[in-house]
C-alpha cells in the first residue's frame, strides 16, 4: 500500500484569476472535468468575488453546479468574506478556502482588512455555516506566511499567531500558503513543525509558488515534515493580484511526478493530467504554460521498477 | 558561522557543449572570469574531447591558462581519456571530471566502451597522474546514476558497483550524476546513504539536471543527507549530446539562492552572478536562457532577518 498525498488543483481560481483572457465557461467546465477524469480529487474552481475585481471569475456559480457532476470531486471555492461563503453555499461547494494574509499590508491590499479583522471575518463564517443544513468544510490559509512583496519578512511568531486565532475560530484545516514563492525549504521545514506544535492536525495543507525556482523543493520540505496536501496548478499558471512579481503556482504535472517517483500515490494519471493543458491552452491562448514534465515527457522509467540484476 | 557548500559551475563545459553557436574564445574567457569573480570557487571550464566530435571544446586549452589567472578560482575540466587527462595536465587544470556512465548502453554511446571498460581508463589515468610532478585532482562522476534514456531504470547496485570501483582505482573524489534528470528525492537520499556506505567521504558532489523539473529538490534531498557540493549551470545550460529528451542542467543562481536562504555560505554574489548572463548571453544568443530569481528579481527578504516583533 503506497501512502496517499492529496493534490488540489487550483488552476481555475488561483490561476486563471491572473489570466489575460476569460475562460468562457463551457470551455472551463470541460477543463475542470477533464482534470477530474485524469484522477485528481480536489479543484479549487472558482472564487465567489465581487465581478467586477476580478471578471474571470464571474462564472463561478455555474462552475460550482457544473463541477459537483463529476462523481468523487471535492469542490472547492475561494471566498474573501461570509457573503461570499453565503455564495459557495448556495451553488453547493464542499468546501471553502478564505485567504488571510498574514502581513497587514498584504492583507489590507487583498481584503481591505487587516489580519485579525480577516480572522475575525472567518470567525463569522464559521458560526454562519454551522448553523446551515449542510456541513461545508472552511479551510482558510495563511496567506504571505513565507514572506511579502509588500512588507517583506514575516516573522514567525505571527504566522503562529494568525494559524492559532483560524483554529480557534472553529475551522476545519489551516493551510501555510507562500503567496509569492519566496519561501525556502528550511523556512517550511521550521514553520511547519512550529505551527503544527501549536494546532497539531488541523495545519493539513501547503500553498506553494514556484516563483523563485523553489517551489518542488519546499514541497518537498513540507512532505518530508508529514504535509499529505498540496495545492498546485495544471502549467504552472497563477500568480496574485496584489503581490507585484509573484509568477505562477507549483506546476501539478511536475508535483505529481514527483510524488509518484517517490513513491506517494496521488491516485492521479499523469499521461491524462498532461493532455488536460491542451483544454486550457485553447481556453487562455495567450498565457505562458509551465512544466518540465510535459515538455520533456514522461520518461520510461516512470514508475518502473529496477530490473534484476545479472 | 554558516556552513559552507561549494557549487561547481558547469555551463562552459556541459552547457556550451550542447549550444548550437560557438562562444568565441576572448568572451567565454570574460563569462569565466565574470562567474568567478561574482564569487564561484570552481568552474569546469571545457573539455578535452575530439573537435571534430565537440567543436565548441576545441578551444579548452586556451580557456584552461586563462581561467588559471583567476585568483584562488579551481580550474576544472572534462576529460573522457587518459590523452585528454594529459592534455588537461599539459594545460594545467587542477583537477580532471571524467564521465563513467553507470548505463551501459550510455556508457558505450557517450565513451565507446563499457562501464568497466571506462573505469579502467579512469585507472590509467590515476596510475599516470601519480607520476607526475604536480598533483591534478582525479574526480570522475557516475553518470545516469538516477535513470537513462538508453537503459531505463538503472539498478542500485550497480551505481555502488562502480562507485566503488572508482573510489578502489584510487581517484580524489567520486560524484553521482543524474546526467538525464530522472532521479527523484527519495531515490537521492537512498542513493547517497547507500554510496556512502561503501566508498565513505569519497562521495562528495552531485551533479543533477532539471529535465523532470526536480533539479533542486534532489539537489535538497542530497543536501540533507550531508551533500555539500554541487554542479549547476548558469541560465540552466546544458544537456547531454548522447541522452535524447535531457535539458539543462539545475540553474545556478536558484541553487545559490535556495542555498543562501536556507543559511548556508556559498561565498557567490548573487547580483553578480545574474549579471554574468549578459556575457553568456552575448555568447550564444540562440540559446534559451532558464532560471526564475533572475526573471523575478532578488527578492527584498533575500538574507533579511525577520524585524524583531512588536
Amino acid at each position: 500500500m503506497r501512502e496517499k498525498v492529496a493534490v488540489c488543483e487550483v488552476g481555475p481560481r488561483d490561476g486563471l484569476q491572473m489570466a489575460h483572457e476569460i475562460m468562457p465557461t463551457a470551455l472551463k467546465t470541460r477543463w475542470i472535468a477533464a482534470i477530474a477524469q485524469a484522477g485528481v480529487g480536489e479543484i479549487e474552481v472558482g472564487s465567489f468575488v465581487p465581478p467586477k475585481l476580478v471578471p474571470q471569475m464571474a462564472d463561478t456559480e455555474a462552475i460550482v453546479k457544473a463541477a459537483l457532476q463529476q462523481p468523487g470531486l471535492r469542490v472547492m471555492a475561494l471566498v474573501p468574506n461570509l457573503r461570499g461563503a453565503q455564495a459557495a453555499y448556495a451553488a453547493g461547494a464542499h468546501g471553502v478556502g478564505v485567504p488571510v494574509s498574514v502581513s497587514e499590508g498584504h492583507s489590507r491590499s487583498n481584503t481591505r482588512k487587516g489580519t485579525m479583522e480577516q480572522v475575525a471575518e472567518v470567525r463569522r463564517i464559521v458560526e454562519w455555516v454551522r448553523e446551515q443544513d449542510r456541513p461545508m468544510a472552511i479551510e482558510p490559509g495563511c496567506a504571505t506566511a513565507f514572506g511579502c512583496a509588500i512588507d517583506g519578512v514575516i516573522p514567525l511568531e505571527k504566522v503562529i499567531e494568525t494559524a492559532v486565532a483560524l483554529a480557534e475560530a472553529g475551522v476545519d484545516a489551516v493551510a501555510l500558503a507562500d503567496t509569492v514563492g519566496y519561501g525556502n525549504p528550511a523556512q517550511v521545514r521550521k514553520m511547519v513543525r512550529a505551527v503544527r506544535a501549536e494546532i497539531g492536525d488541523k495545519l493539513t495543507k501547503l500553498h506553494l509558488h514556484d516563483t523563485m525556482g523553489l517551489g518542488l523543493a519546499n514541497a518537498l520540505a513540507g512532505l518530508e515534515e508529514g504535509i499529505r496536501s498540496f495545492d498546485s496548478a495544471l502549467a504552472g499558471l497563477g500568480g496574485c493580484p496584489f503581490a507585484p512579481g509573484a509568477s505562477g503556482n507549483i506546476v501539478t504535472e511536475d508535483l505529481v511526478f514527483m510524488l509518484e517517483s517517490m513513491g506517494f500515490d496521488t491516485g492521479i494519471d499523469l499521461q491524462r493530467l498532461i493532455a488536460a493543458r491542451e483544454l486550457l491552452h485553447e481556453g487562455v491562448p495567450a498565457e505562458p504554460m509551465y512544466g518540465q514534465v510535459p515538455k520533456a515527457g514522461i520518461p520510461k522509467t516512470y514508475r518502473a521498477r529496477a530490473p534484476v540484476h545479472a
